[in-house]
């Protein structure tokens, strides 16, 4: 069941009544303040409300919208004016810019809720007939632009919403797959799953607030990747509805009947068509989970532990490892909490005589599976941590950061309403090329974000974690964070990410790993994709979609 | 480096100088006729003799010719009879049965081997200029028709082989990668991947005269697929000479940047372009090797035995159970060879004391990696299938197997030579589907073989293994033994091919796991894809190649 829409901020992370993580922190707050130079009091910047922001009408002439209302059963269009603005933009940095700002620029004339593929098989043919755009929308979580509803000038854009489409259809348990309805949240995906006694393990950081259909789209990538697959991994065919019809991919554990078109659907972020269904890979649901906490004397040291635990096909869940940044940063700002006790200066003390050192490196491994697998598999990736240098130090931190896995994003509204911007990007690379991609883009952004500093004693903060790795090579995510530049905020962001992209590039990155392109980085698709590629891509396009009617201007310029 | 053709049959498998393996065999022989219901005396079917046959001249004149010569070094265009003999098809059972008639209805106008992608370039720009067809050849092991040199009535043909282009050109022992040039046989590359520590572990049945192109073109599978994956889960990236040029597939550990169009290369069976490049995963040598037997009171046991492996995520190089009647031919095919032993009658005795029964299914189980791994995953692996009731028979049986592992395909050329008929067929499904599938295709093999019965006498022998296996479904290997109907072989053969590949997509079955289309199943695919799957597909094949200059009716029609 769809989540009433008042229930989720509209321009910004979550849930409306989400407490703020930083209310009552005042130490923590004063620790960011310094380590950002910004002084001791923080500017005030909240986020303009709803009512105070002029918001254009539809541009939907009644006979237009007596059509579109035809689609779909009654009340199923909607124009109001908080539904259209939460369906503006994604959940980017650049999105929140906007609507906090009240620059309602990307805005949808009408939000279209279908229930069957047949009712977005016909909003798509409206949508063709009378020139409008679609903008299929899931969580709406994208962070790189992908559900902008914005498709030229003078172009009507409708958003449809695929949350009411959402339905758990059909589960294998012998063959362990399963089929649902693209619309379906990660929670209630996972607990229709769960009473079946699986699990697809798919749990983004977006988990609450994302679904099915955009995990495919986007190519998204969960926190137990290492264990459950990225969503092209785990998709095993989907259903399209694209202005050619109803296309429905051939899905099989394997096969050699010519290339797999379902890789096609993974990533299309919806520039085909709409994803109304998928059948994917399930796993029974673990009979054990393990999380363990490492520190390892560098970056350098986890980067090789992983890629040893990997290389060796040690079964492992996840495997998280932040450079000594991102180590500090959470540390320092968990403890900004409670004055150091004596514990933490003998903590220091032992590290530093186990050889961990100055700037350790929290490595995390998860294990789940089999009891006996995952004792067994936890067994031979310490030896390895071990070999590398690292030192157990329990489950606590681990543990910790699995309660806490999906509360990052909530930090970014509180923050951005203290003059504070925070974004993150990510990339994946071979091992070998990994530690000069990895200083490349660190120093890229720490200069970018000196030449576009909001002041002369403003400092940006840079902090890594490699989240997501494979036996050829893994992602590496960055997160930034950097007084706003209130003057030309957007110019600031679009320096830094430009500064960052270009070096991902330049160092044999890929421009995304799991947030996929949008609008955010579809400049760049070319450079990667190739002339020929690009040519292919756009073949594809035409022949599903050649009114460019599917999310113009995402993914292919 | 290529092999010198004459050391190669141009109509059977293998190497000239093979032995026969069924000369001195009068009791396996006998067994087989008897079986097949065709009387003490085989009848003697030889095959034409090259010098025998009317070879039409190639149909280039001299123009033409030089243009062609003019793409490549010198001598690197072919016209003898027997290369153009030896490139007319491929090695399907089908195939031989027009050239060992001498039908040379399919047939190069010239043999050209590039040794550059420039090269590869330039001949597929004169074959768009002139209206050529290319057919591109790696080790011209197809069985479904994938090379055949034929394009339309008139239509002039060159077949492209690629084994020139044979180097290994880079490896990143780091991030496990090689990178080879498409053309390179599998023992080559293993070799130069071995002097640096490393396997592919790619080992088809076909490996011996495969190439690295040919694999990803067909999207091929190794025996070890559990471990070493599929061609398309190896791939990494790929080089393609197109019509349009050059085109470098992106290739990355992992990515969300848009769809991974390398996946469009493998399985594109040279219908887009000549594969000339290839970067894939690459592991190192494993440390240990160990191949287990076991016997199964039955198939469906059996089955549920491999399920619960790979379902639990038990590391596992090779998965392998014969049905009870592959298990009894090979058993009674070697036991021709000499007299039945007093250890025979224990043997059985203590068998069906263990439950095992009167038609067991042999089951092989392979492990590699690290010893510790492998030794633990053995142990995990055996439990499993005790529990499904299977006995372990040590190791003999398993490396018995493994010896021979690419013998297979030397026995149909001295069957046909007896007036025997052996084909193969083979599919995926999810395992739940597996069983019924399992019974449809046996019975279809049975009924068809039936009805083209050579005489009244003749019985044919279905037999089948499982040999690949996924968490969800496996595929399922079909061989069929049957007197060739002399008067109308191919009728005979089509017959039976149509009738299982029905009943194959009738019961929810790839037409293909690891053989690819081809001409031969080309007609099935439309179903397979759907219509907009395959608009899908001929957008790509027009945006590449306009004019259908490459491998024109293959994949598709």
């Amino acid at each position: 069941m769809s989540i009433p829409r008042e229930k989720l901020r509209w321009n910004g992370w979550g849930w409306t009544d989400a407490a703020d993580p930083l209310a009552g922190r005042p130490e923590a707050l004063a620790w960011i303040a310094a380590t950002l130079g910004m002084g001791a009091r923080l500017p005030d910047t909240p986020a303009m409300a709803l009512g105070a922001i002029t918001v254009p009408p539809p541009r939907l002439p009644p006979a237009l919208l007596a059509r579109l209302e035809a689609c779909v059963p009654a009340g199923a269009v909607v124009t109001s004016t908080r539904e259209r603005a939460f369906h503006a933009r994604g959940k980017s940095y650049h999105d929140l810019l906007h609507l906090r700002a009240g620059r309602m620029d990307a805005l949808p004339d009408a939000v279209v809720y279908p229930e069957t593929p047949d009712q977005a098989l016909a909003v798509i043919q409206w949508a063709e007939e009378t020139g409008a755009a679609v903008v299929p929308y899931g969580g709406g979580s994208s962070v790189v632009g992908g559900v902008e509803a914005w498709a030229g000038a003078g172009r009507v854009v409708v958003s449809v919403d695929m949350t009411r489409m959402d339905k758990l259809l059909a589960t294998d348990p012998v063959s362990l797959t399963a089929t649902a309805e693209a619309g379906i949240y990660g929670p209630a995906l996972e607990a229709a799953l769960a009473s079946h006694g699986l699990t697809l393990g798919h749990y983004p950081q977006s988990f609450e607030l994302s679904t099915l259909g955009g995990w495919i789209a986007a190519r998204g990538a969960g926190q137990q990747s290492n264990r459950y697959g990225k969503a092209e991994t785990w998709l095993i065919g989907a259903e399209l509805a694209t202005p050619r019809g109803l296309w429905q991919s051939a899905g099989f554990p394997a096969s050699a009947a010519g290339p797999d078109l379902t890789r096609l659907i993974a990533g299309s972020e919806g520039t085909l068509g709409l994803i109304t269904k998928a059948t994917f890979k399930v796993h029974q649901a673990p009979e054990a989970r393990d999380y363990r906490a490492y520190l390892m004397p560098d970056f350098e040291s986890g980067a090789s532990a992983i890629r040893a635990i990997v290389q060796s096909e040690t079964p492992v869940a996840a495997l998280r490892l932040s450079d000594p940044d991102e180590t500090r940063f959470f540390r320092a700002f968990a403890a900004a909490r409670k004055p150091t006790t004596w514990r933490d200066g003998i903590e220091r003390r032992v590290l530093g005589w186990m050889g961990v050192g100055a700037r350790p490196c929290l490595l995390l491994a998860g294990f789940e599976g089999g009891s006996d697998q995952t004792r067994w598999s936890r067994r031979a990736a310490r030896a390895l941590i071990r070999r590398a240098g690292g030192v157990a130090v329990g489950r606590r931190p681990a543990d910790r950061w699995y309660a806490g896995r999906f509360h990052g994003p909530y930090l970014r509204d509180p923050l951005m309403d203290r003059g504070i911007g925070v974004d993150t990007l990510e990339t994946a690379t071979f091992w070998s090329s990994a530690p000069e991609l990895y200083g490349a883009v660190h120093s890229a952004l720490q200069t970018a974000m000196r030449e576009h500093a909001a002041s002369e004693s403003a400092r940006g903060i840079v902090m890594a974690h490699i989240s997501h790795s494979y036996p050829d090579g893994a992602s590496l995510y960055f997160t930034f964070i950097f007084p706003r530049k209130l003057s030309d905020e957007v110019g600031q962001w679009r320096a830094i990410k430009r500064a960052a992209t270009d070096a991902i590039v330049r160092h044999g990155g890929t421009i995304s790993h799991h947030h996929g392109v949008g609008v955010d980085h579809a400049a760049w698709l070319k450079g990667e994709k190739g002339p020929i590629g690009m040519e292919v891509l756009r073949a594809v396009k035409r022949a599903l979609d050649p009114a460019n009617v599917m999310n113009p201007g995402k993914l292919l310029e």
